[in-house]
């Protein structure tokens, strides 16, 4: 039988909400055996750049990244809510560590190349995921928390999206031997038909699936990356991936992403 | 023959000087074998606490540490400087892994009680390092990069001094088994008998030594917590203890300080 893990992404309206991040803490901590969480953050980050004066610039709903974005991106994902999270984990006998890509070099990216003439800044394209050393990890007891920032290989920070970090995370450790579970969990309790009604999450969604809802209008905005991620990461070998509420994250609800 | 260690402390003027910084790291992955950074980081944490129109007050040359630069010193040491020294590090071909207190639980402390009548707020008083849990990231190949952050165990990060993160860390390496070289490197080519006179470094210092000097004045202010710390992590069977310039950290320059 493969060794099992189970990767759940958690963004920042939830590590940002103290009753949230309190209840998906305990919820994560219950999950049986290897576990990594991966976080997010932007909406602390938005608020530190604010206070120091620093303009948050969005396109498509992606940051764009300076130099001054990317210290404190590095400093709010790499440092205060990473940390935070751990210590809590850490309270409740779960035995993290933080880790971001540059940290024993497990996600190393590429800066993102001009992309329809539009210049990210220091955001990272990752280019490689190393699921040995993060096994390597897992091995000795612990539990990853992976903050949303990678490295160039030459000494550079590098920003990047915390679906993604999950998506490559999860496809790492797959490659890596691992039956793997990948849980995006949110503030809805799935992929919706319909954005108003709680009670419409579509059970499963496929390739083909997926492009209707495209076609159709279903499925727009945010969500589109989003289950783009978690294609991506079934294709790759990813046993399940289930798009989620961030209070039902045992693997039992929510939309089921297959290939 | 014991495992051999290098636990290298290096402070906030150091880090934050460019050049400086990339001569520093060039010596410390020169250096033969297993190897701990353990870093500052107070001056950063003063212009970003500064920016963001939170007051830093010192008493003694300690910061006091109440919420608000408590998240600042989070942000800065755990995300800001330690994830760019390990990016550094990465390029320069060294396994770096950064860390805290609270990651896998490696120093474990416990907020301080009032002292003096002073409150310091925040801050944290090593209770346990756990140099078996350091030994196994070693063993794994990689060189940790520790920020000076501890946790309490139940939730809540701590801010605490670099050169007491340095010793306690070397005596928890001693304690494990290893023979450790302890290297506190600094602005000065070691302990000076004139403050004015690079020339005058003192070659040994130990207990009878420190007391002679306390007494006469030779050794006074910031010097006296670096010495008490270095003296305590001999009298802890910590093999070899240096002060000396960041420059020279190779162990053959300096000030040695023994029991």
């Amino acid at each position: 039988m493969n060794k099992t893990v189970t990767v759940v992404k958690v963004g920042g309206a939830v590590v940002e909400d103290e009753a949230q991040l309190a209840r998906l803490l305990q919820d994560f901590c219950a999950i049986n055996g290897p576990k990594i969480l991966v976080h997010g953050g932007g909406r602390r980050a938005t608020k530190v750049a604010e206070r120091l004066g620093i303009e948050t610039k969005m396109v498509d709903g992606r940051r764009i990244t300076d130099a001054e974005m990317l210290e404190v991106v590095t400093m709010v994902y790499g440092g205060l809510v990473n940390k935070n999270v751990v210590a809590r984990l850490q309270a409740l006998g779960c035995d993290a560590i933080g880790l971001t890509g540059a940290d024993a070099n497990i996600l190393l990216s590429a800066k993102r190349p001009l992309k329809n003439g539009i210049d990210y800044g220091f955001v990272g394209d990752v280019k490689q995921a190393d699921g040995n050393k993060i096994a390597h990890f897992i091995d000795a007891g612990l539990v990853p928390v992976i903050a949303p920032l990678t490295h160039d290989g030459q000494g550079h920070m590098l920003n990047t999206n915390a679906d993604t970090m999950a998506s490559e995370t999860a496809k790492a450790m797959a490659a890596a031997g691992y039956d793997v579970t990948l849980i995006y969990a949110f503030e809805k309790p799935g992929v919706l038909r319909n954005p108003d009604d709680d009670n419409s999450v579509i059970a499963t969604i496929n390739h083909t699936d997926f492009e209707a809802y495209k076609a159709d209008g279903t499925i727009s905005g945010g969500m589109l990356p989003k289950i783009e991620n978690a294609l991506a990461a079934t294709d790759a070998g990813v046993k399940r991936v289930i798009i989620t509420q961030a209070t039902a994250i045992d693997g039992l609800h929510g939309t089921v992403i297959s290939s």
